[in-house]
C-alpha cells in the first residue's frame, strides 16, 4: 500500500504541468535512437499517449534516418551528398517518399494507435500542407525549401482529435511533380511556427547543444547560438536543428528543446518534471 | 535522474485507467476525516483536480458532519434524534441549510478552486435540482426523502466545465418552505443514478464493509448485503451508504465503492492503481 | 370583459420596453425592505421572473443586511465597526460567509425557483469569480476590495439560462484563506461593468438620492455627485451605492438606478413604465 | 403612481401563461374584421408582437376576403361560385395569387414589421411549402386540396426568428401551372398539424360556434360537432373552420380556438387571461 | 458513346469556374426578354439551379417590366412619367406592389422551385430589408430612393439555403405607408454592395454597353462611363444600370456585368465559359 | 458562340444527377489502366474533383497493382501465390505497406490535390480504421480478412471536407505486428457498407461482367451472380469484385457498379449521363 501511495504522489507532482499545458500544441520532431530502439519506441508511444490524454495536442514530425539510404542500397540506386544534402533525382525522390510515407510514417502511426491513440499519418503533400520549391535544382535536385505551410489541414485533424504524424515531403503545387525532399528538422520548425505551438521538442542522440568549453548548455539564445556557430561548435546535423528552433521561437513558439531521446521517457521528463533533459532555446 | 525516470514510469502506469474513464461522470460522496483533516482535505482536492484534468467529470456531494450539531449547540437550539434521524423543525432546518450551503459547501468549493479547478457550489434547491417530500413530518419534521432529481441542472454545469459541489437540501417545489434535510449518502446515490455515472465513491472512516466474520469485504452483491443487514452486521450509518450504493448500481452506475477516506489519496488509489482500498458493490 | 380588455392594453404598453431590453443583462442589487418584507419579496420574485421571460438576463447581487449582525449576536461573537466597515476577523468572516452564502443566498434562490425561474445561487468564491485583497488588514481584517472579476463564470451560467444569484464574498486566490467580506453595492457595480450590463439597479429604502435642497434628484451626473458628496449630502451607506453607480457607468453600463424598493413592483415600474421610481445616474 | 402599480400587477397576471406557452408555435388564421378595420389591424399587430416577444412562435395564415372579388370586378373578370367555392380558371387564379401574395400578404407583413417584428411574407408556392391537387378540375378549376405540407420551410424561417405570414396558394409540383387556390382555413389547419403547433386560433366575425339552442358553445368535441353539422347548425363558412380545427387537434395540436376577432385584442384575451373569447375544440 | 464522352469533357471545362465561385454570392438582376419569353425563362431557371448546385449563392432581384403598366390599364388607372420615372400615387403604388410581389415575384419563385430550387420570394418590405425615402414626393409621389439595406435578412435566408427572389419595394419604416416604388436596377446594386457579392449581373435586351463608335464595349471603367454618359451615348434605361454597376463595384463587388439576356443560357455562358457575353464594369 | 451554347446545354443535362447525388457518399475502387495511364489518371482526377464540387462525397480505395510485384523483384524478395493470393511473410508485408501507403497512396493523393481537391491519404492502419485477422496464417501469412471497420475515422475526414484516399492495410489491433495485406476490392466493399454509401464503383479493365453467352450484363442480381460463378463464368479477379459488390448492396449501398476504367471519364459517364458504362449490381 505504501508503494501505491507514493505512486499517486508522483501522479500529483505532474498536476501543475498538466494545468499549464492543457490544450496547447506541442510539435515533436521524432528521430534518432528513440525511433529505432524497440524499447525506446514503446516508451515514446506511451509518452505521447499520456500527453494526449492530459489535454496536450501533440503533432509528430519525423525524418527518414538510415532507412532511406538502406532502401536505396537495396535497390542499387546510387546517391551522393553535396554540402551535407542528399542529391535527389526523380528516382531517389520516389524512394524517399515511399520510405518516409509508406514505411516510417505508417510504423509510427501504427505504434501510437496500438497504444490507444487515434493517430493519422499524413505527408506534407496531403491536402497541400507543405509547399516547397527547389533549394538549387542544379546542385541538389528535388531537395526543397519550404515556401508556405497550410496549417489548416493540421488544425482540421486536431479538431477531429487525431494525432497528426507528418512525413516531410513538400508539394510543388502544380504539374506532374515527384515532390520535394524536405529536411525534417526544418519542417518541424515551420510547422510549429505556423501553428503557434507552445513547445517544439527535437529528440536527438545527444545530451543537447555543447558550449565552446564542451559542456552542455541548459539554455541558449539567438546571439549565443550565432557565436557557437561561427566558432564551429554548432556544426553538422545540429545546424538545421538550432535553425529550426530559432525559426520556431521567432515565429511565436514559447520554448524550443533539443533533448536526449536516448533517455527513457525523455519527453515526459522534459514536460512533467522539474528536471530538464537537454538544451532550451528561448526567443 | 533515475528517480525522475521512475517517476514518469508511475505516470504511465495510470494510462490504462485514464483511457478507461475519460469523459465519464464520477459521483463522490465526500465526508469523514477526509473532510476534516487539513492534510487529507488538501490531498482530496488535488485528487479531484487530477481526475478532472485527465478527463473524468467529478460531481461532489457532501454532508454536514458535526458542524451542524456544533452550530446548533452554539446557537443553543436543542435538537434530538429519532431512529437515527435528527428531528428537524423550522429553526433547525434554517441552521442545517446555513451550515451546509454556507459553510461546508463553500469551504469545499474554495478548496477545489484554490487548486486550479472551476468548482461551483450549489444546493439541491438551486434550480429545482432535488425534489423531496417529508419522510414523516409528525416524527422527523423537515427530514426529506427524494421524489425526483432534475439532473439537467448538473449536466448544464458540467457542460460549462464546472465541477458541481452539491449540498443535500431538497426543495418542496412550492410555497414558503424551508426545504428538506436530506441524507447526503442517499442524495449521492440518487444523483449518480440520475446521471448514469460510471462510479459512485463514498469516502468513509472505515476500511469498507465488514463481513459476518469481521473481515472486510472486497466485493458485495445485493444478496450478500441483504444477509449482512438482517444479521445486523451492516448497521447504523453504514445502512444509508449501502442502500445508496444499491440504488446507484440498480440505476445503471457500473460500480459503487465504499472506501477508506483516512488513507491519503484514497481516491486516486482506487481509481488509478490496481490496488482497491475498500468495498466494491456491483449490480 | 371590459376589465380584461383594459388588462391587455396594459400588457401592450410594456411592448416598447420589452423590445428595447431584449437580451440585455440587468444587474440588480437586492436589499432593504424588498429583501425582508414577505409581501415585497414575493413581488420582487415575480418581477424578476417577468423580466426573465420577456428576454432580459437578470443577475442578482445581494448583501447580508441585519442577518449577519443577528447571527453574530446569537453566537455571542463581538464585532465592531471602524469607518462604517465591520471589522472582520476569521471568526466573523466565517459567520459572514455562512449567513450570506448559506442563508440569504439560498433563500433568494429558492424564492425565485418557486416562482418558475431556474436560479442558481453562487458566491464570489465559486469558480474564482471575485478576486479581492484586503482594504487594510490591520484596521479591518478580512474586509476586501475587488481586484478582478472573472465574468466568464457568470456568462457560463447565463448561457445555460440560469439566473445567477451572487453572494459578495471575495477569493484570495491562494492559500488557506477564509475569503473576503465585500461590500455588496461595490460588488454589484464591478459585476455590472465587467458584464457590460445595460442597467444596474440598486433597491434601497429611500426614494433615491437627495439634492442639497432635500428634494430627490431624478438624474445625476458625476460632477453633481461630487458636489453633493463634498457637501455631505451624499453620506453613509449612500456613498458606496453612488460610487458603484459611477464605476458601472464609467465601465460601459448605460444607466444606473437607485430606486425605492419599498414600493411594490418597483423594478417593473422602473423598467416597463414611463414612471421612474428613483434616481438615474448616467455616464 | 397608483395607476402604474396596478399596471404592473396586470403584467404579472400574464406570467403563468407566458411560462406555459414559451417556445410554442401558435398558428393564427387571420381574417374577418380584424383584417379590415384599421383599429383592429393595429391591435392585432401589437398582439402578435407581444406574443412573439414573450417567446411564442406565431405563424400567420391569411385568406383574401373580399379583396379578390373586388379586384375581379375591377378587372371585369366574371367568376361564379359552385358549392360555395369560387370556380377558378387560369385568369381568376392569376388574380387570386396577385391579390393574396401581392396585396394582402404584403400588407400584413408590413403591418407587423412596422410594429417591430421581423415578419416575412411567403406563399405556399415558395420553396414548395404547400403541395396540392385539384378538388375537381371539371367543376371548380384551380381550386385545390392539400396533399402535403413541407413544414421544414416554415421551421427554417422560425429558426431565423422570422414571423412567417403565409398566403394559401398551393403548388402543383411540376409543369407550367398557375398554382391552386386553397381555402385559408383548411391551409391553417394543415400547417398547424404539420408543425405540431400548441394552438390554432381562427379569428372570425362571430362570437364562436353556436349550439342547437342558439347559445354559443365554450367547448366542443368531435362528436358534438358532428351532431351540430348534421343538424345544419354548423353551416356555410363555419364548416371549413371546424373541419380545420378537427384536422389540427387530431394531428396533435392541443387546442383549436374559434374566436371573435371583432373584440379588441381578442388574441391576447384568449392567450393571456382567464377569460376565453370563443369556442375551444379539443381532441 | 463518343457524344457522351464529349459531353463530360464539357462538364470538366467548367471546373475552374466552379472552384473559383464556390460559396460566393452572385446578385442577378433579372429582366427583359429572359423574363418574358417562355423558352428563355425555362433556361434562366435551369441556369440558376446549376449555379446553386455547384455552390454559388444566387440572389435574384427583379423589376416589373410591362406588367405594371398593363395592370394599370386594365384597372383604368391613369399614370404618367416625369423624367423617365412613373409618377406613383397611392393608387398606383398599390398596383405596383400587387404586381411586383404578387404576380412577378411569385412567378419567378415558382419557376425556380419547379426546377428543384428552394426559392423564396420576398419584398424589400419584408423584415425591413430595404429602407427608402421619397426621391421628390411633389414630383414623383411614392418613387423611392434607398437609404439603407438590412442585408441580415438576406443572409438569414441564404443561411437556410434558400434562393432569395426580391421585389424592389422599399419600406418607409414607420406609419401607415404604402411603401416605395424602387428602381430594380438600383436595388440590385445596393443589395450586391451590402452583401459584398462576388458579381452582379444585369440581364438586358442589349448586347451590352455601346461605345461612342457604336461598337459594344467588353470592359468599361468609371471614367469611361462618365465620358460616355456626358456624350449621351449611355442614356435612358442604361443609366440606372451603369450607376448600379458603379455603386456595386465601389462597394466591394468584384465585377459587374451587363449581359444580353436574349441569348440562351447567357448566365452560364458568362459564368462558366471563357466567352463573355456583354460588358464588364470593374472598380 | 454556338459551340458555347451547346456547351452549357451539356452542363444542364447533368442537373438531375447533381440533384440526386448531392451529399451522398460514393466509394470508388480505383485500379487498372485508370491508375497507370497518364492520360486516364488525369481524367480520373478531374472526374473526382467535379463530383466533389457538385456535392458528392468521394472516398477512394486503391490497390497496389503491379507496383508491389515490381518492387519485390527490384529488392530480390521472392514471393509466390497460393489460391490466387500472394503469400505474405513479414518481409513481403513490409514492401506491401511501403508501396501501397508510400508510393501509390501518395501518388493518388498528390494527383487529386494538384487538381484542386483537399485529399488526404491514409492507410487502414491509421486511427484503427480497418481491423483484420489472418485468412490462414499457415498458408498465406499476413494476408488478412476484415473483422471490423471503424468508419468514424472516415466520417471525421469527410466532415472536415477531405477526400479520403485509403490504402487497404489492416490493423491487428495489438502487439508489434506488421499489419495485414487486404484485398482492395474487399476493403472497398466493407468501407462502402460501413458508410452506407449511395454507390460503390469498381474501375476495371473490362467492360463489365460477362454472361454465360459472352455478352456483357447490364445488371445482375445475387442469384444470377451465383449461377455465373458456379458455371465458372465469373472467375479469377472478378470474384472478389462481385463479392464486394454483394457485400456492399446487402449492407445498404443502393447500387454497385463494375465499370470500364479504360474509357475516358468513365466515372462521369456513369454518374452524370444516361449512358451506363458497365454492370450494375443491385440488392
Amino acid at each position: 500500500m505504501k508503494a501505491k501511495i507514493e505512486q499517486v504522489g508522483v501522479l500529483l507532482d505532474a498536476l501543475p504541468y498538466i494545468l499549464k499545458y492543457k490544450d496547447e500544441i506541442f510539435v515533436i520532431k521524432y528521430g534518432g535512437s528513440a525511433q529505432t530502439s524497440p524499447v525506446l519506441k514503446e516508451k515514446f508511444a506511451r509518452d505521447i499517449i499520456l500527453m494526449y490524454l492530459v489535454g496536450i495536442k501533440p503533432v509528430i514530425v519525423h525524418g527518414g534516418g538510415n532507412a532511406i539510404g538502406e532502401m536505396l542500397d537495396r535497390l542499387q540506386i546510387g546517391s551522393h551528398f553535396v554540402d551535407g544534402l542528399r542529391v535527389t533525382d526523380a528516382q531517389v525522390m520516389e524512394v524517399v517518399e515511399m520510405v518516409l510515407s509508406g514505411s516510417i510514417n505508417k510504423e509510427i502511426t501504427a505504434l501510437l494507435n496500438l497504444h490507444g491513440a487515434k493517430a493519422i499519418g499524413v505527408s506534407g503533400k496531403d491536402a497541400g500542407m507543405i509547399h516547397a520549391e527547389p533549394v538549387d535544382f542544379e546542385k541538389y535536385g528535388f531537395v526543397g525549401k519550404i515556401t508556405a505551410i497550410d496549417e489548416s489541414v493540421i488544425r482540421n485533424l486536431i479538431a477531429e482529435r487525431f494525432i497528426p504524424v507528418i512525413a516531410p515531403i513538400g508539394s510543388a503545387g502544380s504539374g506532374d511533380h515527384p515532390g520535394f525532399n524536405i529536411n525534417a528538422d526544418t519542417a518541424a520548425g515551420y510547422i510549429a511556427a505556423s501553428l503557434g505551438a507552445r513547445k517544439i521538442i527535437f529528440m536527438t542522440d545527444t545530451p543537447g547543444v555543447k558550449r565552446a568549453d564542451g559542456a552542455f548548455a541548459h539554455t541558449l539564445n539567438e546571439q549565443e547560438i550565432e557565436t557557437l556557430r561561427k566558432a564551429g561548435v554548432i556544426a553538422g546535423g545540429m545546424i538545421p536543428k538550432v535553425e529550426a528552433c530559432l525559426h520556431a521561437v521567432k515565429g511565436g513558439v514559447k520554448k524550443a528543446h533539443i533533448i536526449d531521446g536516448r533517455i527513457e521517457h525523455a519527453l515526459l521528463l522534459e514536460i512533467f518534471t522539474s528536471e530538464g533533459v537537454g538544451t532550451v532555446i528561448k526567443p
